[in-house]
């Protein structure tokens, strides 16, 4: 493999050239989900230790994504911070440890980032010290140390997602900022703003004065959602005369039920989550309104795949003026049905179809929403600290008691 | 890359063995469509050339199916007949060949058998030639090509798949048993036949004669319509006094409300069917369910990706007495969720959550059911025969007309 | 009142010189279930003492009947045997008797068939005696009670209705048979047979063989599966070359979901079945394939409120030659909207519209089918025997646990 | 029939003493939609001339919503304005007379009202010559024609409601407040306002300050809607240092997906509203919630069925300290089926079983939510223009088309 970081790059534009000269920055989609899947995650501690342990089925994925026409590949190092790693008997800080998940995750992103277009994007993410009401220094040196190898590798830009609180996600971009790279930051908040209330336009306005160039929301809502709140975000911005690039990073599941903790509320959540799943043309509606309100990096969170990236670029390929290498194998609005044996099924090759279908779910005894579990709880709550050693038998029984009460009353 | 065919191969229990002896034999899951979504696969043709353009994406799926206990990996030769490649405008027979399709797929295969316990089956699938009314004479010739190529690279035994006419995949199972390996045969087809209304039953009689060790169908309906199908396979079978292994590989799609020519009549077929997809604790039921009524090759077709299959042996790991190495990352019935952040979710690490749960689509402006498109041809109709080159823009316009003429009858 | 039986009749065409003439003759609907609603019959019991102490409703509920387009007036005599008013604690055997409620019954049927072009009725119903496994003999002099009150009062025809054991069913033919009038006569099952098992074909020909001139199915199911039964009934007389009319009487509740024994068993009866109501559209495709199926004799049972058999009478208005008194208030396929105040509803005023809409439930939390009460019980489980004393307390416990631990095993 | 009027009145306690002491109030249900379905009332036009060609179908509807525990009976004068009983081809004004239909309704309103203890509220509508810019003049004389009547016939009180525009509706109270009685007054309008943007809180004062003693909403919305607007004309009340009874009569129908014009927009209105019926379970958790935020005039409107008020009298039986007549033929909660013949149905006379009931639609091939029109007119729009001449064919192909085309944008 060749050598990392070190190495002479390509002369790739970076990332605030393109979003200042107006260009679309395409993102990736989810890597914990879509590994989990594949078999390379656990879902639970979702720690990326597959960096270390299966390469090449990293490498694949980024490999995918860049094909479907993503120009920025995030290191896979969410929730690789040292806390997380060890968080509740998981044994990858021991038997791994955080810096050798970091820099693998590194040496990967950038080595599939010359086979295109596509930027390296170290990333980092909240952490279970904050939730365990750690204080300010102790947070920041979690984020430091993964800082450290982002800075070794000479990744492009900085991302801190992911963060359910505004307070920590400041602290990130805070420490973030020291490198001199350009940061971009993105909440996993809807429309009623963070967990402490803080309404999403007030957050914006605290992520940009902490020094963050692009700022918007990831994960936790689908498309319609998180387009709200970054309507909001602008809206903060342009009251207090803030300029900064917008993102978007939604769920491809869609969750029209979540209330403010988003989907991780959902009682689907995570292994029952399939019939929201997006279809490739809900992910081209979003990639145009995304676009017609101005926001100009366009991704995806947990759900999204390859061919929900390469919609995307299909989407907005009149206005990029090309399509990804993948859309070889795609004709756009399913024109690449033309060639299918069945006469019926060729007369599906066109837009007006796809985008007026209303796709069945195949399940008639379930419903089409459900009752987002509501615990009412956030940082400082005695069930919200983490610990080091494995949840207990015991802690288990109590937790599954008090679902069964909680799910009776909401009945 | 390692020589092919010619190596040694290390000492494996064939088929036959596996079976005969009671073993489960765990099939692997849907090539084209989960390669499709990664982006290497044009719906439409659905024609495997990525064993030869994209080597690395082939044997990254290959894998995971493996890891997640696959004992067979298919060449990924489905719709790789030299008719199908030139069919419609596919350049792949031209600048590619068959040839070296068929056989890249059978050196990827073999090539990732080595990393576990899994033999390869060379496949063959309907053709269309058949369709297109060409004689007996030349379908088997068709089929013999591939043949070839299984030989040479000796794979472990053969599967003739996805066959909606019995006739024709009584010829295939002919063609392929004068090789004199194990051939095990799938239809495509429902309770009520196939699409010359030849009833289950009578079908598998007419395949075990033919010289079928293993019969079964694959793709078009969900699990619970496969196993009726089976079921009635079954029950031929034991009425004719003949003895056979029984297969399945049903969708990973729900399919309630499908007719007899299955998921590729839905209107949702191929680019809206998300909200059909199985969970894996549906997956779970249909392995336990398969097992219980006999069935001992039980695997998946399209839709199935590496966690579906993952299921059907964290399932059956009683009867197996062992766990597939991808369950490292997935404790079984959610129990890595005690791992999770949020107690909420760890409140979820357990059986009876998952198998009652009724999930939610998040499209309350979508229906449950579809009404299947219903055109009532089939081999023989003049829109039924295939052509070399492009579906002409005229042709195309004639089909819309049609199709809107008939969802205009049918709502 | 004006005095009834004795007094001088119209002269009206009987039943059966309707039916042999081609006549389309328009049941009635359910009273039980309407007067429900208007609050004059108790759920449960569904025992028709309202005909002496609330005539005033049950006469409104004729005339709106009548009005809409029946041609039969059926007494209110649904469950009206002595011991049904006398089951599990109900009152009305004892401080009115079974003798007074059918005559009551009979002289407010006479009264408002005056009105209009409509035949009496007398209708009968099984009883709890069969179910408890009391003899023919016994059942049978139920019945005969009941009759002399018909005969009394001189009821145009008699109809056997709601049986679900065709035995029982010959047996009240035989009863009636003996009056002289001719015998309508309807099972409550579906395609599956009666409780016992017998198919519609056969029970069709029992009865024909007892006696009865017109056959068919009411209640238990939608019209989907009611002229599938119906149909199943047809064969069976003609493989045995019998003659009869066809009657169906369905309900105005969709019931894809059910099982044998039909509503009863899905969790929403009888108190949350509002979501599955027929609008009139269904009602009126129900009336068409009724009549192109051979059906003359089309009714409804519970569920059907005055403007479903309206519908009826609207459907086949082309045939009947005349539209009922009701349409006064209603244009034909909602054309009466073209006098609506807001333009968007005057455009709702056509065929096209009401014909294609699929109408949503405005219930995204509830699914669309439910998993039907299988308790498999029928004639002769402890569970069934009746009894004149109230349900205890005891009982009812017993009965409630039971039920958690069924559907605890469905789910 | 006794003289009306000017007959001696039993002392029965005025609306407002009733509510000034802190009585529950309980309203009757809705007439043109009940009476609709019996066939008395034409749907479109929905005027009430009912009153006087079959007085006996109001008179029982009335007694049925008295028997399940209505205090107030509404006079069956909705819509009987002059100009509304001459709109659009419209024959009552000219063959019968407005007067003729008021006097007729006020008639039999009061006759009922002696069976029980309830009051007889005058009720007048938004009128179509406000929506047709008429100057107040003008729509103030079409209010004081009716209420002359009100006043001749010696109403107890009366009540201005369904009106989209507070403008009119403050108009209304103040002709009604003219005759000295007491005046309550409801909007059909949602949490966003009137038609005309003004929001509830705002509407509330004005209709107070006009000189409204009761304030609240009717129609349009379902339940959980109209309690949300109630409760921002409580706020808006409170700001303002206004006092005011509260009152809310809403739909019988769910209606999540409404926007501003509430259910008239849903393209299941008028005919296809079945699977939105509210179960008397619905019914119950409303008249709780209401009760619980302060309202204590609790009806309903459009939907409303004698067994839905029924439902509210037995939900707030506790507090009122008795149950309505009608409640003699249902026992609260389901258990009147304790008298059930089957013992699975037995097992659901309880509480706990109804109330987590969540009843399917049977209906599997529709959506759970519709998208309204939203053709985006109001007062003053060309086409919301009424006329005397009934709606031409080519104003309904107009229209026709227009709704197509506003259809397959908003897909």
């Amino acid at each position: 493999m060749a050598p990392v970081g070190g190495a002479p790059k390509p002369p790739k534009k970076g990332i605030l050239e393109r979003l200042d000269s107006g260009e679309i920055v395409i993102g990736d989609g989810g890597f914990v989900i879509a590994l989990e899947k594949r078999g390379y995650v656990k879902a639970g501690p979702w720690t990326p230790e597959a960096a270390v342990e299966h390469p090449e089925a990293v490498r694949q994925l980024h490999r995918e994504f860049l094909r479907a026409g993503s120009n920025v590949l995030q290191t896979f190092t969410f929730y690789a911070s040292e806390d997380k790693l060890e968080n509740r008997g998981n044994y990858v800080a021991d038997k791994i440890s955080g810096q050798k998940v970091n820099e693998a995750a590194c040496d990967i992103a950038w080595e599939v980032s010359q086979e295109g277009d596509a930027l390296v994007a170290g990333g980092v993410s909240q952490t279970p010290s904050y939730l365990s009401c750690k204080d300010k220094a102790e947070v920041k040196a979690i984020f430091q140390k993964q800082l450290e190898v982002f800075v070794k590798k000479n990744v492009d830009f900085l991302i801190a997602e992911y963060f359910e609180h505004v307070e920590e996600a400041t602290w990130a971009v805070e420490v973030l900022k020291e490198s001199g790279k350009p940061v971009a930051v993105s909440l996993c908040i809807g429309p009623e703003g963070d967990m402490h209330g803080i309404p999403p336009g007030e957050c914006a306005v605290q992520l940009v004065k902490a020094g963050a160039s692009i700022v918007g929301v990831n994960c936790h809502f689908d498309p319609d959602t998180c387009l709200k709140t970054v309507t909001l975000m602008k809206e903060g911005l342009q009251a207090a005369k803030l300029k900064a690039h917008l993102m978007s990073q939604p769920l491809a599941f869609h969750t029209p039920d979540c209330r403010k903790q988003g989907f991780i509320d959902l009682p689907e959540f995570p292994f029952g989550l399939e019939p929201r799943i997006l279809t490739r043309w809900d992910v081209q509606k979003y990639a145009r309104e995304a676009y017609n309100m101005g926001i100009r990096y366009i991704g995806g969170c947990c759900g999204f795949e390859p061919y929900h990236i390469r919609a995307i670029a299909e989407e907005l390929a009149p206005e990029r003026g090309f399509l990804p290498e993948a859309s070889e194998k795609h004709g756009s609005w399913g024109s690449g049905l033309s060639m299918h044996t069945k006469p019926w099924v060729r007369a599906r090759a066109r837009k007006e179809y796809w985008e007026n279908l209303l796709p069945a779910s195949g399940r008639p005894y379930c419903p089409s929403m459900s009752k987002p579990d509501a615990w009412g709880v956030t940082k400082g709550a005695a069930e919200l600290m983490q610990q080091k050693e494995a949840t207990t038998e015991q802690q288990l029984k109590e937790l599954f008691e008090k679902q069964k009460f909680i799910s009776s009353m909401v009945a």
